[in-house]
């Protein structure tokens, strides 16, 4: 490929852009974004130059598209009205069962392969996109069908994404979504609920003042405004309610165990699982 | 004071003691724990000698009860067998009613003084013991009436507590628990349930592959043991089950939240909270 046009050039965009220079990519990386950040995006020396979508498209021999989750839905008619025969689109979408659907129906077989680099920071933007994000980091493929894997732009890319550190896995769409809720979704819900409960304690000032480092970890997630929350939360709804009702379950469950001093089976389990997602 | 006894010589009296060293503190220091403890702590350089319960506080100016809060209370007749007049008992356990009202019945006024340093570590023991641990940190000092903070040996330990880079803070017992049920004994329940069910899902090894930064903060008080943790939520078993109960009905709240895409106030208010939890 020779020219990689980044659809939303904020800390995921604006990261792969610099993780494929630093790569060894020298073809042309064009940008589509508001003014104001493709500005800032040339002056960080994240993109060649700015364009519109239409332009940028047109050009692309990959498109990357790295816009919330409702926006990319939103611009694949138009992605697909100026996309090269031969080219290929991809997406960083938090989700991925509403965002292949729209796709299936956008592209032709074997032009768009959906993707999540499961990356990220409390900041946003491109003022801390930086070329080591992906480095050691799990990089989802969701393909539609197998074939969609097969094509020399989807063994292309997928070659990138291995060059810029990454691991690559494949999952289908629906897959993606249920261990995304679980491993991401889940735990930002629960890290905000957290928050949210303890800013309305009766003391909650002393709450803070006697915090130590593991409220702090607990709060972490919490952190994130509400930003790109809304999509994944809308297309991950049907999962995240059937997975909140779950923890409910289990958070009654300990409470009836702390109740009768029956807590020991609890911290055997949770400690194994955080163990072993340690390695 | 000339002589402390710190009985059970594990991460936070290991700790204690080399903090009280590295402050300036010249007297002898003698250790209360297992043989193999006492021979380790000896080696490190922890306490000058190890000793019996009994001998310890018989020679001691500052008893400093750093055991499980069972054993913390199970001791205390004992302590105050031997105790020297003058002299000042102190603890460091987790909770702090039970252990309070415990010593308000085995010591004269004025000998004891509850403390709760809020700090630790994911290991235990007087191996990864430190002089450094409590700098910076909170440290819970809970009178059963404001004269217990008023006699000189409460001062002279306020003081060493300040020397060693602690930030003192005064509550009443049973607003210290409240408020440590809140910022630390929650989130541990709440982590704990996350990874014991994150353990049982039916895409297990998919979750931990996929799992980012933000779940391994989640489940990182998930990897405590049970351990001491038993006596706390038996000693704030009550306060307990009452922030399970409104934490679970917050949950309620935002998945009813979820189900409708009105989330933006939760996020808002989460995110308040954590950034004020980190100043």
């Amino acid at each position: 490929m020779r020219t990689v046009a980044i659809c939303g050039v904020g800390l995921i965009g604006g990261s792969f852009a610099l993780a494929l220079r630093r790569a060894g990519f020298d073809g042309r990386i064009a940008g589509v974004s508001s003014e104001k950040t493709l500005r800032r995006a040339r002056e960080q020396g994240v993109i060649d130059e700015g364009l519109s979508l239409a332009e940028a498209v047109r050009a692309a021999d990959l498109v990357y598209l790295a816009q919330p989750v409702s926006v990319i839905i939103g611009c694949m008619e138009q992605v697909a009205a100026h996309l090269k025969d031969g080219a290929l689109v991809t997406d960083a979408g938090s989700t991925k069962a509403a965002i292949v659907e729209a796709a299936t129906r956008c592209f032709p077989p074997g032009a768009f392969l959906g993707g999540h680099p499961m990356a990220g920071k409390a900041e946003r933007g491109v003022a801390v996109a930086e070329a080591g994000l992906f480095e050691g980091r799990p990089y989802i493929f969701t393909p539609s069908q197998p074939s969609d894997l097969e094509g020399a732009r989807a063994r292309e890319l997928a070659g990138w994404v291995e060059r810029i550190g990454a691991r690559t896995m494949v999952m289908d769409p629906q897959q993606h979504d249920r261990v995304a809720g679980a491993a991401s979704h889940l735990p930002q819900l629960v890290s905000t609920a957290l928050a949210a409960m303890l800013a309305g304690h009766p003391e909650s000032e002393a709450v803070r003042a006697a915090a130590g480092p593991g409220l702090q970890d607990m709060t972490r997630l919490a952190l994130s405004e509400e930003g790109l929350w809304g999509d994944i939360l809308a297309t991950n709804r049907a999962e995240l309610i059937r997975l909140l009702v779950e923890y409910e379950g289990r958070l009654a469950e300990l409470r009836r165990a702390v109740g009768s001093g029956d807590t020991a089976g609890w911290f055997e389990l949770g400690s194994r699982f955080a163990r072993l997602l340690r390695g």
